[in-house]
């Protein structure tokens, strides 16, 4: 039905077609999904989606990460209304900014301090700065392949990018101890920082969480060198642990970058940081027109007090853990291996046997035919809003999948 | 009344002062408005704003711009109301992308494209990497002192940032044709870009329009070199004219950066761009988790298809004409002379023999303990909201902080 030349989704893909390059830009652009995705979307309710032909899914890739409470969640709604209805853009921020600058001190354990921002690249670009205002240094370790936003210093494509943007930069292998340590002595005596992801998340490969030994030596190097590690929780952060992804490794970082989940979908995005940045990020000249706006802020209250009060996390792991569990049966019934990866919050599902991905691409098709919005090569995201009724009708989808996964030659 | 040690703003000041570096970042921090601007606000209204102590001013910044049909404008909030009901960050965008982006290639005059963002300098920063792009050169021509972000490559404090990061960059003084050739001459086979604001609308200085020499210029040497004129309309677009502020010279860009009040107040930035560069803005990879959201899409809409409907940038020129003249025939009775610079919407209000702004200091203060809330230094921002009897009620206020200026020795 969705390949029907007069769908609504074609007609506004056509219309795209001649006032946005390409169609569409950056990551919600369907071109790595197949043909059968929907471009457009007419609504959202807690885990659904509808798209602008009227097709129902039970979503897991969560707006890309930023609906962690479930669409049109009361509490955020409510807290949204309230703020609204005084004002958003004014000369000056609300109470509410104060009020979440103290919540989010109170939660994420390194936090003395936040700074807030409108993208995930706002709040990485931003890190990196106050790291370099701090030490007086330049170099940055960044791990081979780990998405930090888009612009040209950290973007996946090079077109438009001058070497100068990367200049300062020194790769490391995430997880690979020795290769991080030649790394810093690369960077020595000019060392700033070591950026790193909160897991490896890298598109089309599995997912790794750190291990303690990698976390640790970051955080050695790190304190050895009075330099800043700053973790990259843009697309981890409030999904976790809500202390702060690392928070179970019992490593701290100096400096973190939040964004996605931390509103709800409202636009935000927030910079923690330690005392020893402090009087950096106050020397460091970051802003937007949009940054003080109240309803986002007070979204984010709502957000981060709802999963709190209601233990969001948890309930969003165990969400995951019965999809994990489920494709497993599922994959064993029908002689197929595939690996899911990472927290079960954040799950990664690959085939074996599967370079091209067209296994991938099966499954994705005919899972989304029967109502689940699954991704063949990015990680996924839950929320809080799927219920076990939702993980079991997507399983069911799901074996539609993974039988034609399996029917690939 | 507003210095009072027990007032809610310094309260709320002290627990900013703990849990925020500096006690606020960016350009609406109060450090440099004096002590008694409010630094909190609790509710806007049309073009009146409250602060948390209660007390009411007729605004002239207007959010510092994003305000433009003033605050809960009916047209807008309605169309907002309309799309948040169905759905506001999803797995992609809604319907309205596409009626935005038409409605932008509709209204503004040298557009084929484009594409949409969430802070000004997502849009100045993606028009120099698609020049870039497009030209596969790497030398950007920038006025000295202009502003066009805050981000390494633009920002104005230099903590944090490295030479790397401006070492493509070759500055000119704005309007002077023969230090813009000079620049242009210096990156002779590397030129992909003449960045250039609207008007000069540096702070602490008298505005400039640009001068059609200029402007005509600027244009020719990017035509001559195949590289893109970047009109940076976030600061006074859709305030000066709908089909771009460069659009009265008769001199059109090949990309321009929008944002502020693209859509009342909403979080939104758009570039705009023609033929010669679409092709380079699809290879580029911009991208926020945010900048599909429906919500803020729909405001735009709202917004500027109000401001055709109702010739808003006429009466906005209108109301600032009507405050200009106002000003001119009281600083005239009380002897002081004023320089009253650049578009009316936009108005720029400077003393003479104020190297120090002391006056302008005391203007502003008496004025806002009258209830009008002026600023010292930068351009201002009138809106849509702005009826006669605003003015003449703000002119009472400005006669009070005229005469303090008089006062000043």
């Amino acid at each position: 039905m969705h390949t029907l030349s007069n769908s609504r989704d074609r007609q506004l893909r056509d219309r795209a077609a001649s006032v946005i390059p390409g169609g569409m830009w950056g990551h919600m652009g369907t071109k790595y999904l197949g043909s059968a995705y929907p471009q457009f979307f007419e609504r959202a309710e807690g885990c659904r989606l509808w798209d602008v032909d009227g097709r129902e899914y039970i979503d897991f890739m969560c707006s890309w990460g930023p609906n962690v409470l479930g669409h049109h969640h009361p509490a955020v709604e409510e807290a949204v209304e309230r703020q609204r209805r005084l004002g958003d853009a004014m000369n000056g921020p609300g109470e509410v900014l104060v009020e979440l600058a103290e919540l989010l001190v109170d939660t994420v354990a390194h936090a003395d301090w936040a700074m807030l921002q409108k993208n995930g690249t706002d709040a990485t670009t931003g890190c990196v700065t106050i790291a370099r205002a701090g030490t007086g240094r330049r170099k940055v370790l960044v791990a081979r392949g780990s998405y930090h936003g888009a612009v040209p210093w950290c973007t996946p494509s090079l077109a438009g990018v001058t070497s100068e943007d990367r200049a300062h930069l020194i790769h490391f292998d995430y997880n690979d101890v020795a290769s991080l340590e030649a790394a810093a002595e690369q960077a020595k005596g000019d060392l700033a920082a070591i950026i790193v992801t909160a897991f490896r998340h890298d598109i089309a490969r599995d997912q790794e969480l750190p291990t303690v030994e990698f976390a640790r030596r970051a955080r050695e190097i790190c304190t050895a060198a009075d330099a800043a590690l700053i973790v990259d929780d843009v697309r981890a952060g409030f999904r976790i642990d809500l202390g702060g992804s690392w928070e179970p490794l019992g490593v701290r970082p100096d400096l973190s970058a939040f964004s996605k989940a931390i509103a709800n979908g409202y636009t935000m995005a927030a910079i923690t940081g330690n005392d020893r940045f402090r009087d950096a990020a106050t020397k460091v000249y970051v802003t937007g027109s949009f940054w003080y706006g109240a309803v986002s802020m007070a979204a984010a209250v709502a957000t981060i007090r709802t999963l709190k009060g209601e233990n969001g996390v948890a309930h969003i792991a165990a969400m995951g853990e019965r999809l994990r569990g489920g494709l497993d049966r599922i994959a064993a019934k029908h002689g197929i291996s595939l690996r899911q990866t990472g927290p079960a919050q954040m799950p990664m599902v690959l085939f074996d046997d599967d370079a091209e991905f067209k296994r991938a691409d099966a499954f994705c098709a005919a899972a989304l035919a029967r109502g689940a919005y699954f991704h063949p090569k990015h990680n996924m995201f839950l929320s809080a809003a799927h219920t076990e009724k939702d993980i079991d009708l997507a399983l069911e989808a799901a074996e539609a999948g993974i039988a034609a996964a399996a029917a690939i030659g």
